[in-house]
């Protein structure tokens, strides 16, 4: 078996393949499309690896497979349980299903905010902009989000893909100077902490 | 076993609910919240049904889960197969990983897109302005949906999730005057033909 990944490691949305793919103890090979992000519209590009231009692509043997969250849920179901006990996305289908909520309140509510945070303080500062408090109010979901995380380890108790999904956005919160943010939620700082503590994230991106 | 349902009729991510149970062969219940919309940010309605003010949130007996996608999938785990032959979401591991791949592109590019050709459409021609050709152009996302759907009755071959859960905007940019986009593209338009004279859509929304 042969994972081969088409995407940036300085990408969201390749970072959190690669993070899931670490977790259920497999490995791969990254390769970065030549040319860049600006080569993603190509017309090969388009026409061969995805229909949108974008990365991550990812390709297990000769079976291929796009975009992020579609991508960690086809490896959990192949690959779960088989190189070690993580786990992902339960078996139990109510389990399953919270899981599922959480995944969706992401993709939903926490990304487009951080990402907001994100974009504002390492867009707009380049160019000379001072932060807009609006933007910052964004981070407010950490509100809901502590909430969640009162009496747990993880958003769904145990750790899952809900957690591992928001990884890779919320260390860009980080080194964009955010980190105040997440600090004053003592229960959101705390899931950060273990977050990042995890040996798939500190042993693969804890100096990045 | 009782499904119930709090959402709205005219509500894009209920009527996504409403026709996965549809589909699967499953009744249910819709309890429209008291106050409408604007009383969905409630103290109340916030702490107990959705930490986000959203609708749908569902019941199945005393099992609460929200967000369309995720109840969808919770629906199809567990009721799949047990009232007809209707599948959402295949068996296989590969096929299951291009439905989610195709209900991310529905998630990630299509919805957003149709979602501003309606929004501009139904919003702004009540307030009077002109439609913006640059929002219109957002239909150039059928251009590839036309490439997807080349030789295939659904977007994964056979019917699934991905076609479903694309179509209440799809019905609402038709019904907002915006047909000729789809119809235009020879596959797009088979394909809408094909969705809407299913039974589960023709029963219950053929004449919304
Ligand atoms: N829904 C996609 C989003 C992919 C995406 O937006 N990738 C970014 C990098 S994080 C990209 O390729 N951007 C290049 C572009 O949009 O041109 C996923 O989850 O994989
Ligand atoms: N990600 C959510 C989105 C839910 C959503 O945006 N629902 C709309 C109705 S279609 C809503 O509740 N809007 C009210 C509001 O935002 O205040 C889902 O898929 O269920």
């Amino acid at each position: 078996m042969t994972i081969r990944l088409i995407g940036f490691g300085n990408s969201i949305c390749t970072l959190r393949v690669i993070l899931c793919i670490k977790e259920l103890g497999l490995s791969y090979k990254l390769t970065p499309h030549a040319g860049g992000y600006a080569a993603l519209k190509d017309k090969d590009y388009l026409a061969n690896e995805h229909p949108f231009g974008k990365v991550p692509v990812l390709y297990d043997d000769d079976f291929k497979i796009t975009e992020s969250r579609a991508i960690c849920r086809y490896l959990v179901s192949k690959h779960q349980s088989k190189h070690n006990d993580t786990i992902l996305i339960p078996d139990d289908v109510h389990q399953a299903g919270l899981v599922e909520q959480q995944i969706s309140y992401g993709s939903s509510y926490y990304s487009p905010s951080v990402e907001k945070i994100v974009m504002q303080e390492v867009y707009e500062k380049v160019k000379g902009k001072t932060p807009d408090p609006v933007v910052i109010n964004q981070g407010q979901v950490l509100n809901v989000y502590d909430k969640f995380l009162e009496g747990k380890e993880y958003l769904n108790g145990k750790f899952s893909l809900a957690d591992l999904i928001l990884c890779p956005i919320t260390h860009y919160a980080h080194i964009a100077n955010h980190s105040d943010l997440w600090d004053k939620k003592p229960n959101v700082k705390k899931w950060w902490d273990r977050l990042k503590n995890r040996d798939a994230w500190k042993k693969n991106f804890g100096s990045c």
